[in-house]
């Protein structure tokens, strides 16, 4: 027996339909590529959407095929997300930090079609534009008269110019919408990217999820700041959640300094921004050079990365402001937790309450998560007991992109499939999951797990420890044991027996590294982490002691 | 092109799963019908509902099949919407308040098999069990020890004897989506009651829609307390949207008295509680009579029937009890519109505050709405022009149980069919809708429509009138006019001229009634709604002045 409801897909358009019919003058403020401060609103953002649907007929774009963007957070890019994913075409957010022969790669792997690229990434474009042999569309995101005499690519033109022309009167097309909307690829440690590729249905069950009052709490009332950038999983999600309690959006653009970030909260009285651990540093660090205060901020979503604890404090206890630390990945679209309390937790005093607020959080409803040993047993929401992190739902992830990397879901014995995060946490009573490791980094001896993060941070708070990097060593009777590598601070001494000795009571006896080797450098990333598996590569003929 | 997110569909027993994983402990407390105070936790409610799964199954009833519920909001009752539609029966939510052969004609339509009541109901069940042939399982909502020796009812057994014996193990089946989870009836003034039947789907996206910061607002920190019946559009929805957050559920049972309610907020630290109108007014009334005041209630959800302004006053600023005027209908699910303020009217004076406070609201995303004129011409959105309110969601229905009534909806020029909600509203600049008559009762008088609800409201608020009816009546020039028909408080006077008089500045020249017809009484029906097809009939004789 059906139920007898209406059968309405749920589509992006309808997101922006809704932006529009309820709340057309609510601000969208963007600081622009040029330096300036730009305003328009929910009903021009639409009105543009419906413009940028009929240049992609126009230029006989199919459907599903893939525009992508190389773009800062802004009113132009806003405006794509809607027109090119609600007419039916897939927005492709590529990210513009990438090596231009990686982001070549993913252009012509994702049959790009046209770009769309702020004026910062010309000389990106002008670099790579001949390798990308399917793209046939380049576009500024400009006006007409700041397009470049002489580009040198192809057919470029303004993005004013090419939407200008059209007409604002569209009718957006319903279909199924289990349709794909929108991809961003990822780039795991080996092999190539992977691309994520949402659905209409999953962005929008995502943009429900979001904005629940336990998630991000979105609401009509809010000025929601993306610091998080719109090529970033599209911004956790903010642009589409933001369009469905029709709220204000204010965009950083490229200007992600201290300064330039608290000037627009401040004058744009912005009530909740959302951003990774470095952004907010340079904004905590600018505001206490200069005795700052904020005086409409209420709240800063924080993930990417795990948040510092010291950042906590300084914006719960100095700024009034709440940290909502939030967890995620490109493959869930990317929200799977966020740590709003329970009434259990807003009631414990604030040393037990600061260790609650440095997990992760508790699942938004729609991501199912678990933790399994390496049997796939799912182990105890204790707090204490650690697995690696499986998840499942509507807006997670079950293949890439032309099925690279294969099938990455794990079954369980119903058959469900479960997306490994990569990740190896806890979980508490509560439902709060803390990630203690990456799968890959955390050391297995004998039979039980170590967090090389663990290891990590107690080595990092002596002082003589510029930075240090746990790695598992091969030992014929616990598998591996741990050791630690670490770069002195300038001038700084330490022993490996006295850094040794300042781990006693930090941690189980069994859990202490093996031995300490003292390095000039760790590898790192372009983002800055730590390459551990380069680390290895240089220790390869290291041997443990004593054996 | 398709996306690649996990194909799961949105289920109701996602959501006891959902609730049991992370707020096990969470309490969910009932006044019972015994009159003592029951706690229990989603936790177990998660266990008895795996239970019921059980006992249908071994009771051999068959996916899709109907089982109905006699009862008043409590913790049994909330199990029933767990296990019934997780495990893929279909849940019929029975008035107990309607009268007991329209009761039976209903129970025949649904083709229930089993029945749970609640003790309460044991008289109305012995009145009409043999009539609700198709019936085959009659289940009392008690212990085992509490079940009467001779009920009169074949085969009656208690609920708990029921699913005492079951296992609490049981995997909820994955089914479409699409599916019916439960069914509602709806009495319509004219024909027989009509079955809305709700889905999977259609339920979940109303939980989550129904749970955002600008639509009911619900939290894990909050605790709700329904008094709007379980049985009247499942309360709203709530018991959903409070599984998919983790909230404590605080229920009242059938004590609606203002002083068991009070208890129940204060005891169990009710923040948020939801029904409608009367109620909060026998609520109000207690307060004020005893001097108490709300030290945990933060809002309170008024729909059902239009808020009065001073309920609206003394709540915000007697109580500094947030008051958010609702609005919806069994047809969607039922949530439309809530009265949330955006920054624009938040801002306002107090006496303009109030106006938009008495408005229905905005719709909550998912839900469109808009208003046309007789011949289907949408009408602006200014806050006077006004329409029929027609709605589209897919929440919303697309047709009656075994079709009954035919195809309810109207279609647009694309071709998307729009529910008729038989209110006439206006919609201002912001979108906040106000409903200003039924549509059968709005006057068309030379092209105009007037709103008989203003025309009584007028009346209402002259000392000497105890209730007004407007109605309109046939007229040759102006197709009708507007008569106010009056019933004058005891020892009370006021004159047809004087009454006339009364209009004068507070409506048009053109919407002021023709005639004052004075009567003992005004015919009124079971739920205290006037009748105004009876007043028709009576007055069918009337002859408009000057005709």
């Amino acid at each position: 027996m059906l139920g007898q409801m209406q059968s309405q897909p749920l589509l992006i358009s309808n997101l922006i339909v809704h932006a529009e019919r309820h709340h057309a003058g609510t601000e969208i403020v963007s600081r622009r590529v040029e330096g300036d401060i730009h305003r328009t609103n929910w009903g021009q953002v639409a009105q543009r959407s419906r413009r940028i649907a009929n240049a992609l007929d126009a230029l006989k774009l199919g459907f599903g095929e893939r525009v992508a963007t190389l773009a800062w957070n802004g009113y132009r890019h806003l405006e794509l997300y809607f027109g090119v994913s609600g007419s039916g075409r897939v927005l492709h957010t590529l990210n513009p930090r990438l090596h231009p022969e990686q982001l070549v790669w993913i252009v012509n792997h994702a049959d790009d079609r046209a770009i769309c690229f702020d004026m910062t990434f010309l000389p990106l474009v002008q670099a790579v534009w001949r390798k990308c042999t399917g793209v046939k569309h380049w576009i500024a995101l400009c006006d007409a008269d700041k397009l470049p005499a002489d580009s040198g690519i192809d057919g470029l033109q303004s993005y004013e110019a090419w939407i200008g022309g059209q007409s604002d009167t569209y009718t957006w097309p319903e279909f199924d919408e289990n349709c794909a909307s929108s991809m961003c690829y990822t780039s795991g440690t080996t092999g190539n990217p992977k691309g994520a590729v949402y659905s209409h249905r999953s962005t929008l069950l995502h943009a429900y999820g979001a904005a629940l009052p336990d998630a991000l709490g979105c609401s009509a009332r809010d000025a929601i700041l993306p610091v998080v950038p719109m090529f970033h999983v599209n911004a956790w999600g903010l642009p589409y959640s933001a369009a469905a309690v029709g709220c204000k959006l204010v965009f950083p653009g490229g200007a992600l300094d201290g300064k330039s970030v608290y000037e627009l909260i401040e004058n744009e009285q912005v009530t909740m921004a959302a951003g990774v651990p470095t952004v907010w540093q340079m904004l905590l660090g600018h505001l206490q050079q200069n005795g700052l205060k904020f005086s409409t901020l209420k709240r800063t979503v924080i993930g990417g990365s795990a948040c510092p604890p010291a950042m906590i404090t300084a914006f719960n206890d100095q700024y009034g402001v709440e940290v909502l630390h939030a967890w995620g990945m490109t493959e869930m679209s990317p929200l799977g937790t966020v740590c709003t309390l329970k009434n259990a937790q807003v009631a414990l005093p604030p040393e037990e309450k600061l260790q609650v607020r440095l997990k992760q959080g508790r699942t938004v409803f729609g991501v199912d998560m678990k933790i399994v040993d390496e049997a796939g047993n799912e182990q105890p929401w204790d707090g204490k007991s650690y697995g690696d992190l499986l998840v499942r739902g509507p807006w997670i992830i079950a293949s890439y992109f032309k099925g690279e990397g294969g099938d990455p879901l794990r079954y369980d014995a119903a058959g469900r499939g479960w997306f490994p995060t990569g990740d190896v946490a806890t979980i508490d009573a509560d439902g709060f999951m803390q990630i203690t490791d990456r799968s890959k980094d955390v050391i297995k001896s004998g039979g039980e797990w170590i967090s090389s993060i663990d290891v990590e941070n107690i080595a990092m708070a002596h002082p003589a420890v510029a930075m240090a990097a746990c790695i598992g060593m091969r030992h014929p009777k616990w598998d591996e044991r741990p050791i630690v590598v670490v770069v002195k601070k300038p001038g700084a001494e330490v022993t490996r027996d006295e850094l040794l000795k300042f781990y006693d009571g930090k941690i189980a006896k069994w859990q202490v590294p093996d031995d300490v080797v003292f390095v000039d450098a760790i590898p790192l990333g372009a983002t800055g982490k730590m390459q551990k598996m380069t680390l290895r590569q240089q220790l390869k003929d290291y041997v443990l002691p004593g054996l």
